[in-house]
């Protein structure tokens, strides 16, 4: 199964994964997800939002246990985060039928689309239109680089987008949703873990800054009469790692587009964007105000005008704790010590839905604690057991 | 004579100009130089690289004072670096008759072609083929960002790419060489002079500053796990101002590429270019040093690590002292001070030939030291004491 998934989308040059919503990547992981349900005899079906649907048993029942994740990557992202979790719900339903299992509740695997957001600039889109955290008009204005907008892109890659929006009904019938994710993180290792539970998803946002100066000649403007937008976008940088380190939280600029970026050039527009995140509302407010006001003054000093723009954002996600709870007890092997139960700072489609309906994440061990790189990694013994603990709490949840 | 070339070439959405080589607009820029010596009774012909030039006496003579500059622009330029100083040239040569001085020398008006190299990405490529300082072979491997070749591209305009290559026949009957052009600084304006001469061109060239880091999830990687390349290259953004201010220099970081540039993603690399100048090679050399050391300081805090490639250099550019002489004393107007003699951070076709030829230069004054923009500007009264101290000089060397 992961044979199939691993040559799609990947960089020759990075080893990275570029699967962005819509490509021809996209299209191949969606092939290959068809095809898994198929050759289990899984019902296969699209929602009106092109997210992708195996069942087992009714799909049009009620209180159905659904488990699954995403196939989209970010650039250059690694070969777990996301794929994971769909291999292994197709693994666990294997694992389920082997035990001879009867469900007695539908149960299906899901591949959610645009989770990264690669593309487009926003995550979580499937699932978002889905649960009705995205109204079809603004996903409709959604563009991505080269001014291709969602609905042109849906088309381009063969499904209709006349029909995205919320799906009530759909969401009605899931009685419970349980993501696995590689963690993002070392937690799991440091405590010598295999598997973990979810505790909440910490908030989080990204905001856009906009630095607008002056274009100007490089060789012959004199300092004192420039206008230069990368001194104070320079200094922001410098400022988000501080106030991150400060408050325990996190903060980074990681995409940045400059404007006419020409090395003989004092750039006109200099366009950051800040990710930040915190394990609580508060400490990421003080954060984030804490970044605008030293880039406003450093603006200020260069005569550099500022706009900020926040882009997304995530309240703070605390799961059932009644599932969760549920959980625990399934995974417990009545050793010395529970299943560690473990906050995240990364946005999964679990989070959106767990305003609708109940909703679970198990985490995988990540030795390194990388992500989003093509050093991200798991290790076999560890997927093996993710499977084995997801097969358990689907058998708990669908089949009592 | 302004009026027709106006409207040549000029974007009607931003109001700057796009007259690149041996495209439409350049060809109607030509056409313009063509009619305008034949106006005058000039003998008219293009040289072997497809410079145009405009004879008062005899083409075949020797030790020929040649004055003039370029018609082509930077991707959204002003109206005056370059076609100020070929319409003084001519204004020049109209004010030489109207004196009914008599010139015992061939004096030309010449228009250099691909002076700002925004097609093929180098910079005075008709005055680089004439002088020698660009072979035949370099020059027909110039491709533009479409792949069009520049023999090409020269053919396509009607001109013969088969003769490209050095003149230096032509250069040895060229006695002096005078380009008048729009200061590119404030320091006319900040004197209070409206013409001034050039000292020197200033040494420069560009080090491209590649931070290597480890791409992670910025979501969930602990700050003390992350090996950020963002940071060193803001706190060298930072030290390249410093430095250059407290060297009298200019640095600047202008253009930035990133990988993955995903909002949510540590960077793997942040590339970013460096172009620096002063006014002396020990000064450029000391700036350069110094911001080296900041970012390898910088990158080895965050275990980046640092390449820094100089990618181009241009040596410092003395023009000939004895004609900046003879034209401070053509230019003194017996008052209490003279004329003021600058340096100057950007290129010419000037500073190119000066390695074969007497070279000098003209700077007009720019209230604002805005060029390479659609706002570069000089005042109607200032160009015309251009032209005036233009006509001083040539009627200075070759009426004698």
């Amino acid at each position: 199964m992961w044979a199939d998934l691993r040559g799609i989308g990947r960089d020759a040059g990075s080893g990275g994964y570029r699967r962005y919503a819509w490509t021809g990547a996209d299209a191949d992981c969606r092939t290959w997800f068809q095809e898994q349900a198929e050759a289990r005899g899984l019902a296969y079906e699209t929602d009106r939002n092109g997210n992708q649907w195996a069942w087992l048993g009714d799909p049009h029942g009620t209180d159905a246990v659904v488990t699954g994740s995403h196939l989209d990557s970010v650039p250059d992202g690694g070969a777990f985060d996301g794929p994971l979790g769909v291999v292994s719900s197709f693994a666990a339903v294997d694992e389920l039928l082997r035990r001879g299992a009867a469900p007695t509740r539908p149960l299906a695997v899901v591949n959610f689309g645009d989770e990264e957001g690669a593309r487009f600039g926003l995550a979580c889109v499937g699932s978002r239109l889905t649960a009705g955290q995205l109204t079809r008009e603004a996903a409709h204005a959604l563009r991505d680089g080269d001014g291709t907008s969602l609905p042109e892109a849906m088309e381009a890659a063969g499904y209709d987008p006349s029909a995205i929006g919320p799906d009530p009904e759909r969401l009605a019938r899931v009685g419970a949703f349980v993501e696995l994710h590689v963690e993002q993180g070392r937690a799991l290792d440091l405590s010598g873990d295999p598997v973990g539970i979810a505790s909440a998803i910490w908030p989080h946002g990204r905001w856009r800054y906009d630095f607008r100066g002056e274009a100007n000649h490089a060789g012959t403007t004199r300092l004192a009469d420039r206008r230069d937008p990368m001194l104070p976008y320079a200094q922001t940088v410098l400022a988000a790692r501080r106030e991150a380190e400060l408050a325990g939280a996190v903060a980074t600029f990681g995409k940045v587009a400059v404007e006419p970026n020409g090395v003989n050039a004092i750039p006109s527009l200099v366009r950051g964007w800040l990710d930040s995140r915190a394990a609580d509302q508060a400490t990421l407010d003080t954060v984030t105000a804490a970044v605008e006001a030293a880039a406003r003054e450093a603006a200020d000093r260069q005569g550099v005008d500022l706009t900020v723009v926040r882009e997304s954002f995530t309240p703070v996600v605390e799961f059932a704790h009644a599932l969760r709870d549920e959980l625990a007890k399934l995974l417990d092997r009545g050793g010395d010590r529970p299943v560690p139960v473990l906050g995240t700072g990364a946005g999964h489609d679990a989070g959106i839905l767990s305003a609708s309906v109940p909703t679970a994440m198990l985490f995988v061990r990540n030795p390194t604690g990388v992500s989003h790189s093509p050093a991200e990694f798991a290790a076999e013994d560890d997927c093996v057991a993710g499977v084995h603990a997801l097969a358990d709490v689907l058998e708990g949840l669908a089949c009592r």
